[in-house]
């Protein structure tokens, strides 16, 4: 049974309404990652040395927040608005998405995040695109704890943005979950860069052509959004009836 | 009857709830091409060299986010909030706006950019109007090609933000399009300047006196905001009804 | 019979409603005129030349608009979240508030601003209150034109945020009226000032001893606001039926 | 009669609606606590001097509305989103709160700062947990002062964003309270820090060991946010029912 199990849920996940899922967090992730590393390119093109001035840090922060808010709010009622395989990951450990369609979930992000920093490199001629660096003085563990915890916080806003218990507020969800991650970026910028996003450190990754540090950007999100979700789902909002976990389940067929 | 089609829907186009729009879309453009001019002038007059430093970005940016968040607002109910004749165009591809209407649009679209750029000469003494410039080593094309991907995004999200079928969400619709317009000017300023409006464009070009590379801001634009229209109408969002396509479609009559 | 309703329009002025509202505006006027003055105090200290850096403009401009969305918010139910005089004044001239009524909300303001200026001057050793100053090259008369085109923006703005015919996108009134202010002060902040509101440009001189150009922000926003109101109320949006222009008349008793 | 009344607040206290409360708070503190520590340490990083740029105050302004936003937003529905023990003594005075409760409150924001405080020290290698400071030239009474008069603001704009008669404009509420403390940091950042929140100022002072001037950041905003709700709740908006003064009030079981 649970073969027929995996089976259902399986071709729950290539339905018309899955797939349309998967086009919306595409196109989600692509603007969000265009704008993140679009971001970074312009504040390097205008200050070289852009590591050391706050302003490209604001640079890069806003344009994360907005983006990923606006990102969100135009998934949201067809694929719940991931953006992000950390926020993917910690909704399957919640059971909020089944995990055939959490996969399809991560490929399109990845895919989205390639196409975006190839857009990128393609039409923007002069600056490399760049990718996720930690601080000379931090050690790959320490960043890798330090994005698990903004993570933590990222994936933790996102459950209780999208929770339909939380009534009127709800409106305002996707303008925090953007807000918490610009908030990240500038507790975090100059050390760990602040990604969160795993996809949008495997895209800018794959067309620098550097997979260096790779792993931090992985590891920490991943376990960070798992535990996240684990928590909320458990202790602080435990659910009172039993939440589906079949299918594309957020707000699918808008 | 292809030709009493068109006289009709010309003679919604002339309603006097018609020309409430026109007027609301004028207003709410000088608003918007007011800010974000007005922002580039004050940036280079606090730093000459504006174009090398985050911090000036970082002022068109927000004016860019604020101003189109609240122009967009302030005519959301009467004419659907335009403010941009790429919008208009690509609202029109998708049937959601008559052919005669998206023309008067774009008069009081490109005639409100033209009066503030000629409002902000008149009163600002000791600094031109800019006009949107691309980086050297960047082409006309590849410029066109950047301005094209980001009104993709902005058309995009204008789609989502005033769709009926997003429910509670769609009170943050207006200020998700001004977020998503600053994330990318933050991604693009120093590369194509990142203007996404070919009204704004065209006003600071016509007061500026100089129409160097206005092709690049119309025709990636314009295509960017088309095919935008029909992939969120027919491929991401298709509509289960069919859209009325006659008069001013978006709340006229508040 | 017009003495009776004059005097019985000053009674409803009078009335515990009435003076709680006034209580409402002098807080919300408090709170705005000392943070965005503050924040004029705090660029200076940190960057001296403080007119030279678009940094510092960012400072200010940020401050106006999260201080004003929040001063409007808390009042929003009980005054209305005017704020501003010319506010008052283009919501008198358009009969939604009485006269007798709108100069109350006029000392409540200027009240408020002198207190909070001198709550500055008090607690902030070795800063002076700035007052609004003009760009050099520019005249009295070019900034009180500007200041009047930048206010007509905000009271516009103002008049379609609290417009009840304006549905769900209502909840972000206070938002928008932020982020128009907020954007204004970016476009014209080295020219004029930005400063929209003749309650801040009173009190800072108060305070400062110097009233200096104080014309120029009078006249122009007073002028822009009335202009704002007449063409919301009779051009854009013509009432259905008749507005009450008695007494306090928005949102009196929460 | 006043001892079973208190034996019966301090059981409404512990029950598991009140622990799931406290581990809202604790979650909300922390992770407002770690985006404003943090984005102290980032500009810090990105220029040593830190204090001497406009730059490096919009970082620490715009981390702090946008974590203060999303942290209210977060545990709105179950803990009434204090995330600070100035707001749970205005709230608790105002009697919206039970003395009980507000005192595990304080525990949890006071631990949580600790924590929050604690992973930036040890996984940020290279910097230093910062404290608030007070400008040289300023007073730690005029300090106390300035502070008390901002959290007055801050506190005064919670209880207009948490009251239930607010309306539709009450969905906005996290936001406008974040964008006040963004403005007052704006307003106040190189005099006092613009702290507004005991626990901050207390959990960086454990980590960086050093409690100079402790006493500044605990009898302003305690005395700000007495006086806030005080005026609120007698003042400007009397309740015309008996609001509830037992168990954690505020939206406990979402």
């Amino acid at each position: 049974m649970a073969r027929t199990s995996l089976g259902s849920r399986f071709e729950q996940s290539i339905t018309l309404n899955a797939l349309r899922a998967y086009i919306a967090e595409f196109l989600s992730t692509f603007f969000y990652v265009f704008a993140v590393m679009g971001s970074m390119m312009s504040s390097r093109k205008l200050m070289p040395d852009a590591a050391s001035d706050p302003s490209s840090l604001v640079v890069v922060a806003i344009a994360n927040a907005f983006a990923l808010a606006s990102a969100v709010f135009i998934s949201a009622n067809i694929s719940g608005g991931h953006v992000n395989p950390a926020v993917t990951f910690g909704m399957a450990v919640g059971g909020h998405i089944s995990i055939p369609t959490a996969l399809f979930y991560w490929i399109s992000q990845m895919l989205a995040s390639v196409m975006a920093c190839l857009a990128l490199r393609v039409t923007i001629v002069g600056q490399h695109v760049p990718t996720y660096t930690i601080a000379e003085e931090m050690t790959g563990f320490g960043a890798s704890v330090l994005e698990g915890v903004l993570t933590f916080a990222l994936v933790y806003t996102v459950y209780a943005a999208t929770d339909p218990r939380r009534g009127p507020l709800g409106s305002m969800g996707p303008l925090v979950i953007g807000l918490i991650a610009g908030a990240n970026v500038l507790a975090t910028g100059p050390f760990s860069g602040g990604s969160m996003n795993p996809a949008c450190a495997f895209g800018s990754s794959v067309i620098a052509g550097s997979f260096r540090n790779q792993a931090a950007y992985w590891v920490g999100p991943l376990m960070g959004g798992a535990v996240a979700g684990l928590l909320y789902d458990n202790v602080v909002f435990p659910a009172q009836g039993a939440a589906s976990a079949t299918g594309v389940s957020e707000g699918v067929g808008v």
